[in-house]
């Protein structure tokens, strides 16, 4: 692996499946490590979350070391400081950088920046950890790697890293949304290029129905992200009907698995009965999250230390 | 004891009265207990803190634990997510929840969606963690734990759960309040049903003289508790003659001891004069936070764990 | 050393050589003490911050302790509750403060309420933890404790510790700030008073280029401190020529070392050129904060516990 784990695409196939497999190993408990003994991370917020601020704390305790936790109050990256100065100067104090931004080119403005090692706990384009985890629940349920999902909704952060993550490992991706919310150009691209060497399948088309008719698993997210409540009830008209219900979910394989990185809009793109029902993994794939979090902090720990 | 300590009725009177002793031997050091070694525990703040929050991170730091602080602006406990989506994701990395909510319903909620402890550190109904502190106090002082205590002022979530305990352990508990400010009506009938066991008396006056003349102990609390800011202005003319001042102490017996769970508004429901004499153990009160809540970790998590 | 550090005028000449001196050997590794084992630190902070949190949090998890770190919106010191019952509150729970206040007189109110170690982590008066540090960085660069430093800009805390450190060991301070900016008038005779002992030098003038001349090291710092953005502008005005460039770099000897706290309002008080060029040694100014605080630490904690 790199130093850093900004995006997917900073895997190779091998060591995605490698990841994966250590995921597994650590929720198995077959991990001892304490890779951050006496060590210290800083965990950057500019968002606030509970999901990835108390899976990585935890995780880094686990490990054996000490989180700092920086909300976006505490630094105002950007404006009270640029984010080249405030890593820089972070470097001296402090082990590795678990960092939750607005802007994915804030990561990068890190990662270049700094000799530790450098998380993203979530972009505007990508959120890497959160699909690790969901893989290993992918892969716990269905045996396999080569996933065929369903994603139904917005082609947002999470949306990239599975498209990438599925081109990746060569399984069948297809994502259902309105015009104007494909995944972004730029990784679609990438992920159209990982294809052909794997042999994965990444499609963008409209109808939710057609998209879960073979799907192994269904995947779909909040239709208004964090900081994007203004367009809130624009997005409710665009999206109304891409609703995952049970409905939707009749035209879908009977084993099918409904995932959601949660937290959910109940009633939105989700409904209770779906989300509570007994295709829902969505309490594994937040299990899980801690699991592959520590997978991937050891191998980059590690790998610099 | 139960999974959970969310209320003073949680207890039977011998649980009480050995949670009072095992306080005491643990502000003794007689308990050298590391429970929580390797174990994570959520502390779920809604409103701000300074006694409740320090004294339980320090509670869970030293019996081996490693405290997640997470305020409301983090999580945005029933706003961002339900409060029972919440109580089954955390219950899947932490190891225990201490929370202090706006709505005691939020503590219930929480308890039947998980199989992890969850302590009530305050809610609007009670704060049965301040209350076993303080009768661990009135314990030391007096050596009884049949306590004559007399409340002046607000029956708010304090004297809610100082009247439970009372009746519990039979002891004389007069509250002189103004009319409609009595304590929670199904709490005062639970009180009584209580009493009718132990030989508590549990009483409701409105004349502060009255209740401080054979008190052993007298108890009072701000007139306006947080969030209530805008009735202040009201509640200070209902409560003006509520106040615990030298004047009151005279006519109360010379030992009595006098109590306030902090943080005081000083001139309105005590003088300086009165929290800085020789009769005010609020300090220890303070102290024996610490202890009767590492008390109340250790019964719980030895139990389920 | 006293039992507390809010002043450089807590040391005397031969402690702050000690401070010094045991700074190195802990920058060096040659410091293995755990003085918190077993103890918690809480970190109040009315103001955020970067450097100070991170770097203290760290030299408490480096030194077997356990920091609580308390913002503003926590505790509301002096709001909700006065400084001296927070302060007797908290040394119930804790082993030491660290606080960074607005106001100087908050520090000496906790102090003078406690038992327990306070150390300043920052005041309108002073910073003197960040001061060793510096003087630390100035050691190492220069091999000598007497320094000739210029300070270009506003007379603030910064300039108030780093005046009265020169004077206590003897070097040349010259601070060239506009008129009605000058260091705090009673610690400038302070500081005079010390310099008769020691043959410091400690004068106040208005050119930035007569103050440069022969100075060994210059040291600037921001126009604005935070809480003063409504006079930013007009600050702006009023130090336009108190800025550390390029041209006024080169009318200093060759050698010169340039210092500044961070953050940096980059253009303002100095120029990118300056800050990111080889004079800069304001990353060891960060990385030594760390160090000398873990020293002053040892040093307040050893002589208490």
């Amino acid at each position: 692996m790199k130093k850093d784990f900004l995006s997917i695409l900073d895997l190779t196939q091998e060591e995605a499946l490698e990841l994966l497999d250590f995921s597994l190993k650590v929720k198995k408990g077959k991990v001892n490590d304490r890779v951050l003994e006496g060590k210290v991370v800083a965990l950057i917020f500019e968002k606030p979350s509970l999901r990835t601020r108390v899976t990585f704390e935890r995780a880094v305790y686990d490990l054996g070391g000490k989180p700092i936790y920086l909300s976006n109050n505490d630094i105002k990256l950007g404006q009270r400081e640029s984010v080249r100065d405030v890593s820089r100067n972070l470097e001296k104090w402090v082990d590795g950088i678990v960092a939750r931004v607005f802007s994915h080119a804030t990561l990068i403005e890190m990662s270049k920046n700094v000799k530790i090692p450098v998380i993203n706990a979530l972009s505007d384009l990508e959120h890497p950890c959160q699909i690790v985890g969901d893989f290993l629940t992918m892969m716990e349920k269905s045996g396999k790697t080569k996933i065929n999902l369903a994603f139904i909704g917005d082609g947002n952060n999470v949306a990239n890293s599975i498209m990438l993550m599925t081109a990746l490992l060569g399984g069948k991706f297809t994502i259902a949304c309105p015009e104007g919310y494909e995944p972004e150009k730029n990784l679609y691209l990438a992920a159209q290029e990982l294809a052909e060497k794997t042999g994965a399948q990444i499609k963008i088309i409209r109808d939710p129905k057609e998209a879960v008719i073979d799907a192994d698993f269904i995947y779909t997210d909040v239709w208004a992200s964090m900081g994007q409540e203004e367009e809130a009830e624009k997005r409710r008209q665009v999206f109304k009907t891409y609703k995952v219900d049970s409905a939707l979910l009749k035209l879908a394989p009977s084993h099918v698995g409904v995932l959601h990185c949660l937290p959910a809009h109940r009633g939105e793109e989700i409904t209770d009965e779906v989300l509570d029902g007994p295709h829902s993994i969505v309490l594994d794939q937040a299990e899980n999250r801690l699991h592959s979090e520590k997978a991937i902090i050891i191998k980059l720990f590690r790998r610099m230390y």
